[in-house]
């Protein structure tokens, strides 16, 4: 948290706002809801003819500056839908503008885990003025401001003064592009989705067991031979790199997962020898079990796809999966067994697993990466503090898993309660919203650690027909959940009514949101 | 079931068929499943350059038939996606020519509840014969054929001989267009997925207490006051004529339901006086309950609105629901208790209820309708016999239910175990598979009462977004229960891969079917 202590001019603003009378839930359709505001009742019309985005004078970053240049024009439209030039007249105009100033130019970068999100926004009659320490954040108010402005048919601002910023650093999506293929169009959209409820993270479960979508340049086989299909379900190095520009435009990071030892059965396919065989008796059983961690040869091709793919990622934070390991095709194996003799394991598999996920671990870092591993790699690892971050995925008490790797001082997101893909009751956003990721005993330090949270899409059941309708609008209970302030945002009726309306907005800007109950919007989805 | 005898030829080809050796199996992706055929192994390219539909010479529907016509060009389409005229260059083609024959020339008619829908289909080298009794039988072919030769990139059609014919007469999806409403758009596809699985009831719930979308010339107000929106929200006369001309295409009733007296609550906007109003202490609440029984302008009102409905709607069914009454309103008010005094029915309301329904239902049967309730009616009607049509819908032993009716000697339609919008594991689709309406105890005479099923898709929370995933492809699951050998197709293991496939070729129509697990289509969604 390198940030404390830099921004003491937001400081003092968040002061004078909090002893301003704060009308927090009249301001209808801020979601997730600010950190604080206050804001006039009267609305003033705004003329799309008559509205700018402009940079301030003293601005670190000025036209040209691409992130906020293609987001003047993305939020021109989001703010005047039915625009079309020259087809609306309005008599009198006032003109609008809004004037973006920023302390540091990071135009041309890639949003980060240290990318501050903050900004204030200041609405007066005839203009607005939106100030942020990076170009992230001042997506993110480009995004509130819109979300302000947005009223259908006419296009309305009320003035405010607003400062904003986020709980928690770290607001994720996981995508699985493994069980099921999806489409680059849909992972797009998604992204687009994503910046509306101010996500920040796509984690991109790339490949898994059932294919290997990624098409390596370094191992062309492990696509054209592990992927459901070698030409259509596939991303090339260009699919990949559209994602990431399209992400970097909304501020979001594209943080790769290549889930290994276990998880890798298309793997096998296009890199012959990287995984264990398994054996029947004293023979091999022509099946094979997770990648086999005894042989030099696997640590050379994991070092090179990994040098691969962190050059592809520009991400500073990589995830290495490490989850469900089964012990049995390695038990089996004769091979692995004198390799766990030879180093002094015994029987004790789990610090074979412990053992590759070091090696792993250290070619990332070796590569400036940031590791993140699922719980079980922290459960098992005796060494945990060669671990960096860890994601708590586990059903039951995740909170006591929170608290253990908090207080043995790494780093954790929470993942277990926002299983968005898991069947049950649809309509239940409430049970997303009202989890509370720091309610667990331990020191300002330790809470600390809690980086943010993601919603995970898993894909046995979802592919592109049915992603958008399962995401949202329950993804974006969650996404409150970590930018918002706990106590302003506990009460799941007041967040009712606001939801409704923010999951119409969805639906305007063309996302295929689902309905939380019984009712409608002004404009609903049309594209079947 | 005035069928019965007139159709020995094809009896008699049905003996013909059973003494073959059927490889049942082994022809994919025909769902639901034919009753009885037997193909080739070889399959035969097809040309779209050479390929063509025509009438045989015998046959009473010719060309200008507007059903077929029709039909030809949408299965020409749906066999040849890819084609557009002139890219594809066949150096050799061999013709290929689809002729049908129709018995009866119902062409300008609509489907209804006695049209047949057998047909048999003869594929040979160059020529496929398909011959039914009503255009209704030949677009069931149609669709049988389609998928027969769809093939993927090329199509391809494997010589054989079948006879098909509905198990059951009544195969029904319901929608609600209160709850939510659903643009235009989406009923015609929704109506274009039914055909695919050989659906032919659209139940269209169209009004209900939320919303009153439909928009009556009789009483316009019921919909400018009850819709959501009276302009954006409503289905016009155009609109419903849309909907009917589009299902009558692909031989699909449209069975409205205007239920009452309960579900009401959006009536009363647009017609005062229609309501109980509900009384606290002795005076009026302000609230209103269900549609007051006690007053003539009751029974007079509703004999218009059906008056028009009828005329609107061309099927000889219409749905009254009768589901759900509650009674504390009734209870409440003074003048509806005045009422049962006079008419003797003590302080048992479920006597007013009947009185009720009775009136609507004699009311549709002066306008030559045939009346479906909701098992509600029949539950609490003394003078049973006036029904004709029941929904079975309640949870439970939804069988003691379809056999308590049928020995009552009415008909039986079940829904209870197809409640699709219901929260739950979305991928079980067995469970929808797995269901043998008539397993009860009952004669054979009782067990022809049954005369189909429904699957119902209620709106609280489905709407445009997530309709076409939610309903596809579970409800072909039901699809196959209500048209299929229940012999044939009792084992869920053998009709995975068969619904597998045929949710791919959904999906090449561009229905937004989703994943039953795990894979890969083809050619996957790409409607985003």
């Amino acid at each position: 948290m390198v940030r404390s202590g830099r921004y003491t001019r937001l400081n003092v603003y968040l002061l004078i706002l909090s002893v301003l009378q704060l009308n927090l839930h009249t301001v209808e359709g801020v979601w997730p809801l600010p950190q604080a505001f206050t804001s006039s009742t009267e609305r003033y019309p705004l003329n799309p003819q008559a509205f700018y985005f402009g940079y301030g004078r003293q601005s670190a970053a000025q036209q040209g500056c691409s992130v906020l240049d293609s987001a003047f024009r993305r939020y021109f439209s989001l703010i005047f839908p039915d625009y079309t030039d020259g087809r609306l007249h309005f008599s009198q105009y006032k003109p609008f503008t809004v004037e973006v100033s920023i302390d540091h130019d990071d135009c041309e970068g890639y949003p980060n885990e240290d990318s501050s999100e903050r900004y204030n926004l200041s609405v007066s009659a005839g203009q607005a003025s939106l100030k942020a320490e990076t170009v992230w954040g001042a997506l993110r108010g480009l995004e509130t401001f819109s979300q302000l402005v947005y009223q259908n048919d006419f296009a309305y601002y009320r003035t405010l003064l607003m400062l904003n910023f986020p709980r928690f650093q770290f607001r994720g999506i996981l995508l699985d592009t493994s069980r099921h293929y999806l489409p680059v169009q849909a992972i797009l959209k998604t992204l687009d989705a994503m910046a509306y409820s101010k996500f920040n993270v796509f984690h991109w479960h790339i490949v898994d067991d059932p294919s290997f979508p990624y098409q390596s340049s370094s191992f062309p086989d492990l696509s054209s031979k592990g992927a459901f299909h070698p030409m259509t379900h596939i991303y090339t190095q260009s699919d990949v790199r559209r994602v990431i520009s399209h992400a970097r435009l909304w501020g979001i990071r594209v943080l790769p997962e290549f889930d290994s030892p276990g998880h890798t059965t298309s793997w096998g396919k296009g890199q012959p020898g990287l995984l264990t065989p398994c054996y029947n008796g004293g023979t091999p059983s022509g099946t094979f079990g997770p990648v086999n961690p005894a042989l030099p040869s696997t640590y050379q091709f994991m070092a090179r796809l990994f040098k691969e793919v962190s050059s592809v990622f520009p991400d500073s934070y990589i995830h290495l999966g490490g989850d469900e390991v089964d012990f049995s095709c390695w038990k089996s194996n004769p091979d692995v067994r004198a390799f766990m003799q030879k180093m002094g394991f015994g029987s004790d598999f789990t610090k074979l697993e412990a053992f590759y996920m070091e090696n792993i671990v250290n070619i990332t870092s070796a590569l400036n990466k940031t590791s993140i591993v699922w719980q079980d790699v922290f459960d098992y690892h005796e060494r945990r503090s060669s671990l960096s971050v860890v994601e708590v995925w586990r059903e039951g008490c995740y909170l006591c898993e929170v608290r253990r790797v908090a207080k043995a001082g790494l780093r954790v997101i929470l993942a277990s309660p926002w299983y968005l893909d898991l069947p049950g009751p649809t309509h239940n956003w409430a049970r997303y919203y009202t989890v509370w990721p720091l309610a667990f005993k331990g020191t300002e330090e330790q809470k600390k650690l809690v980086i943010g949270g993601e919603v995970c899409m898993w894909g046995e059941y979802v592919d592109a027909t049915n992603l958008s309708p399962r995401l949202w609008p329950r993804a974006s209970a969650a996404a409150e959940r970590l930018w918002s302030d706990e106590k302003q945002t506990s009460n799941v009726d007041k967040a009712f009514p606001r939801l409704q309306d923010f999951r119409c907005k969805l639906l305007r800007r063309g996302i295929q949101a689902e309905p939380l109950y019984v009712g409608h919007c002004k404009h609903e989805y049309q594209g079947v």
